[in-house]
């Protein structure tokens, strides 16, 4: 049984797990207390911020403690929007941000202001110069993640930085996914990460504003962690986090070596043992232990449920039920195939072995889904110069393979029109016709997605 | 060495710290996730919430995991007040609530809504009645706590309940010092409590929201807990805090016999062993661990120095350094002393010798501390038929020691005027004459606080 999911969720690291056990008998009291207890408690959230604070390179009183990472995103634009309203109210972010990210951007705009989203190239990566063009005189902050979550593409977070230092636009880097392997590079002005993406516990996110940035936290007062952070201090927890992250980056340089090494087989080897598969994401700037994939002609879901069965937990950007961005807004944003995407990302730890064993299962799970979908039924022997597939009412991958079956029925040159009210069929069908080399036309009302044969 | 401050936070208790352990190996993945761990995560979290709700007395889909009391409070609040917000912007609350509902308020009129206090009497308590003037057509929601968290006196909810049904106003309870004791009586609308006031571990709270109670949850949109709390769930922090809550309900009876014993002998027996002792809060509808008591001529912060020095960790409404709103704005709306206040919340499990030996040192702790301070240094025989006391720039409990040591040297009849730029003296002068049969004529310009002797 192999859990292949560490980015959304790492398995607690044996020391966060010591850690924990360690401050649940001396930090459970209130360390605004004076007393023995309160005293013991606040030591340990002491040391717990200098250690988070060494291994974000922040000073410990640029650091707070909040409880989650999408808490820490949430407070942090919200607190440095306010900060600069004088300024403006625009807000920059990437295409393919976290959903807290994007969210916080859809919850600006719903209160009267604006939001850019930059596009990202086939890889998943923004370019400094699309930010430099989307800073307006009223931009009051803009966002970038260190790498991305879905695809592992990691993005020139010190290139942007220094667009943004130079128009004087702070910027918040969500780091949720890099942290354990290292500092985020350049000058960002804020940093947000979360502890359970590094292998420490629930509950714990980071939120690090640099000295000199303005900060308005919003929301009702409350003195703790510096009034940016409301409620009482996780401390067992926050210790667990602060270990545990100084544990992972100690092994960080070692691992990231022999992930890397895994996820490049996977990268290379997939592509072999499974037709009509497209790898996704850069395949050189990459967070060491993600590799992501789409499947032609298979549901997300129904991959995912059979390679639990057959023992591996991955996660998918197209399976509809475990996310409220469907199909993934990240794979949308690259022009990408989304369907039977596949995301796997290893915990520290992973043995060879296991991958090959998630190499050897795969394909049979990949075929035996298509299989079940009919797709790889016998196409129909009619033949005219254009055709209309009425794919209507049905969920991806259904439109794909619908198209996939009648293509051979027009000779080249004929069109075939695919009639689909699926969102995802307006990423997929182009994305289709990239891979088999056909000529996607273009979208009509209906809608209908008009497509090309061309070999 | 006893630690007497369990209203502040309680120890982990031995059930909570087992539920974690064993919740730490199954519940650290995203029970968003439909892979065998996400799905162990999903039952753990499913069975944590029917245990909560059950404890609470309402349907599991009504409750909500938010990361703090604090948190469960802020979002209750929001959420109520924008879900209601066609009626109006006005909120109750009462004058002894915790700070968290308080600075709701605060942040409610900053953003240009009402809010009223309902006044308590010198136990700490409020009227239904008051609650039933206070209501208006604009009135949104109105607040009010099950127990208060400095003198433990407890409210009447189900009356208070019925007076905001009537009106059809909600009415949020703050059960964070009694959800540990029992359910709240009364047909309550929304409840917020803590788990680490019960032994339940950090990081945990919880938020009732009856159906049919109109609530829009403010801030950036999340799927998690039902929309309601954003952020990745701490599945095992959220396990151990309903264990914990089943326990202590299981114990609750029989604890709450024993503690009551054991702070009805504090109450009884401070006033004997320690002269120029006040005992507040009501002396039967209370909570049972909780006893509150202010000492004239002492500075709380000396004096919970000097327990801690002793052995005994206890909170203290006049401590200047462990809150915000200093004097305690609880003992102020009561309008009884707040020097030398000390508040002992008992954990469970508390023995009679504990106590026993509490009542050993706080004599010599307090007369100690009022030594240091000169409380006790002979007064001055001048005898004129008015003096004026110059304590400008002197903190508390100071201009209240330099009038009790002038006020025989004027004739019965005669004024002593006390010169105090000290926030606390506005509250400490009048409640000193009404313990020591002297006459407060009022306050002056100064502010200069006029005092007659009157025995």
């Amino acid at each position: 049984m192999s859990y292949f999911d560490a980015a959304s969720s790492a398995p607690l690291h044996p020391v966060a797990r010591q850690a924990l056990l360690a401050a649940l008998d001396d930090g459970w009291a209130d360390p605004a207390r004076l007393y023995r207890e309160g005293r013991k408690a606040r030591m340990l959230l002491d040391a717990g911020r200098e250690v988070a604070a060494e291994a974000v390179g922040c000073r410990p009183d640029e650091l707070v403690f909040t409880t989650s990472g999408t808490r820490a995103v949430h407070t942090g634009i919200a607190g440095a929007l306010a900060g600069r309203r004088r300024v403006g109210r625009h807000l920059i972010v990437s295409a393919v941000e976290h959903s807290s990210v994007l969210h916080s951007a859809e919850s600006l705009v719903a209160a009267g202001g604006s939001a850019t989203q930059v596009p990202v190239d086939r890889t998943g990566a923004v370019s400094a110069r699309a930010y430099g063009e989307a800073l307006r005189p009223d931009t009051a902050l803009a966002c970038l993640q260190s790498a991305n979550h879905e695809v592992g593409t990691v993005q020139p977070v010190a290139e942007v930085a220094e667009v943004c230092r130079a128009a004087g636009v702070p910027l918040l880097v969500d780091a949720a996914q890099s942290l354990g392997w290292g500092p985020v590079e350049g000058a960002w002005s804020l940093l947000t990460a979360s502890a359970h993406k590094w292998g420490g516990p629930a509950g714990v996110g980071l939120l690090a504003v640099r000295k000199g940035v303005r900060f308005a936290t919003q929301g009702p007062v409350d003195e703790r962690e510096s009034g940016r952070s409301p409620g009482f201090e996780n401390i067992p927890a926050i210790v667990a986090a602060a270990a545990a992250l100084r544990a992972v980056r100690t092994e960080a340089a070692e691992e990231a070596l022999r992930l890397r090494e895994l996820t490049e087989r996977i990268r290379a080897r997939v592509p072999q043992l499974v037709p009509d598969v497209d790898v996704v994401g850069d395949p050189v700037r990459r967070l060491p232990g993600i590799v992501t994939f789409s499947c032609l002609y298979v549901d997300g879901e129904t991959l995912l449920h059979e390679l639990d069965r057959a023992g591996f937990s991955v996660s998918s950007g197209s399976s509809c039920t475990s996310s409220t961005l469907t199909p993934s807004h990240v794979l949308k944003a690259m022009g990408v195939l989304s369907e039977g995407n596949v995301r796997v990302s290893l915990p520290n730890g992973t043995t060879e072995e296991d991958v090959e064993q998630f190499l050897a299962v795969l394909p049979g799970a990949v075929a035996g889904v298509r299989e079940k979908l009919g797709a790889t039924a016998p196409m129909a022997a009619v033949k005219e110069d254009s055709l209309v597939v009425d794919a209507l009412g049905k969920r991806c991958p259904i439109p794909v393979i619908e198209l996939a079956k009648v293509i051979g029925d027009v000779p080249i040159g004929g069109t075939v029109r695919v009639l689909s009210d699926d969102e995802a069929a307006r990423l997929d069908i182009p994305a289709w016709c990239e891979m088999r080399g056909q000529e996607y036309v273009g979208e009509e009302e209906g809608p209908a997605y008009v497509v090309r044969r061309t070999s």
